[in-house]
């Protein structure tokens, strides 16, 4: 019986990517590792699930200690089958990544690599999705190798609390540490640049820049990678606003 | 120059959902309404945003006080176009649903009509998602609409906190009232049934049930449900788990 701990990877940016080979690479000095990932590349897919055709997995590599499949769904839906059924027991910990781009912010919202990470401590397990912020295909992923190593040895040794993941953003070039930090506020502004077809329709492409509402702010994930630092959020799964919740106690419905 | 506010509809279930068009006719009690839907079903799709594709909205129906365009994009996308390029002015209210079917507890994180409350009060303005627990198409929405018209109503006139929308779920049947509650702790369990197809490849279906944790709390939207009472959660975009925050403050990474 294989007593090492097994390591559920997936990510967004697919079965093919750089950034899911180096971060293997890693998680395999720690465990067994098996991959999951999409087939195709799902940037931008939350935490969506597939609900109206079947999935399929497809095995890649086996080899001692490692096992990789693609698979036609969402990095949500990779999660999930890992859990149900590509294994004949539970991952231990769920790890996705590395992200080719930074997922900081509110753009937890948005990523597939942290649909992933929540989805695995919606499993009950340890989670971090890892970003670096570089969006290049061949992006130069040594220095995030050693910081991943670093946070997930962490949480290897220590565990997280229950329904709370890491969102793990790792600047590019030097890293001078890594920082504990909460989500900026902030916003996607002039989101679309519009064009014309031949045919005289309308289309839009998906574009604008971030605008950060608190720059000069020190405990944030964007303070900390804008000053050369990795940037850990930890985040929540229970969405509930509390603080709200106890306002509208008192209003009338 | 119209001082009607203007109330931006989106879902899930497409444009030519019943609960779209039962969420409309209510809307336009308040102001004027610019619905925006996508063209086909949406539902898991979270807060999914297209980054690979073009977006196109084509006009559906225009008469006073009310447009509504379909989309080809993802329930987020469909208010993103709203904001940013389909109207003059920026929308005051985003609501989205009605859900054919109920997200309550953890499915706030698969949901599409939720992504398109978060999406909403991510652009500053007071969003509701509305869900009610009938997954039929033909489903009986008149109670849904007097709840969706007292609890709009009601953030009409007192407003929300920034970055906080409303998850709004109805009992199918009789409802005995309007309840303030949190995200109840849960999962999904045996998620997938396996089959084989003809040509002997296994293929997987998204399945199993949800499972509550704290099925006697009194205080979780799934009690609330189960009584028979329509449930409000107020939704955090921030996702930072402050209480985590703070125990990792000693850790060493």
């Amino acid at each position: 019986m294989n007593k090492a701990p097994l390591i559920l990877i997936s990510n967004d940016d697919g079965i093919h990517a750089k950034g899911l080979k180096e971060l293997t690479e890693v998680m395999r000095l720690f465990g067994e590792v098996l991959v999951i990932a999409p087939e195709v590349p799902m940037s931008g897919m939350s935490g969506a699930i597939t609900v109206d055709k079947p999935l399929r997995a497809v095995k890649v590599e086996e080899e001692d200690g490692y096992t990789s499949y693609k698979c036609n769904g969402t990095p949500v839906d990779c999660v999930k089958l890992g859990f149900n059924q590509l294994t004949d027991r539970p991952p231990n910990f769920v790890v996705s990544g590395i992200n080719h781009g930074a997922n900081s912010s509110v753009s937890v919202v948005y990523s597939g690599t942290m649909g992933a990470a929540i989805e695995g401590c919606l499993h009950g397990v340890p989670s971090i999705g890892f970003s670096l912020c570089d969006y290049a295909s061949d992006a130069d992923f040594s220095k995030a190798k050693m910081i991943a190593a670093r946070i997930f040895q962490s949480i290897f040794e220590q565990g997280l609390p229950l329904f709370t993941c890491l969102n793990v953003n790792i600047p590019k070039g030097n890293v001078n540490g890594v920082k504990l930090c909460r989500q900026t506020k902030g916003k996607w502004m002039e989101e679309f640049e519009k064009r014309t077809d031949p045919h005289s329709r309308d289309y839009f492409w998906l574009s604008g820049y971030f605008k950060n509402f608190e720059p000069e702010v020190e405990d944030t994930d964007l303070f900390a990678l804008e000053n050369q630092m990795a940037s850990i959020v930890p985040i929540n799964v229970d969405m509930t606003c509390f603080e709200t919740l106890e306002q509208m106690k008192n209003w009338k419905f």
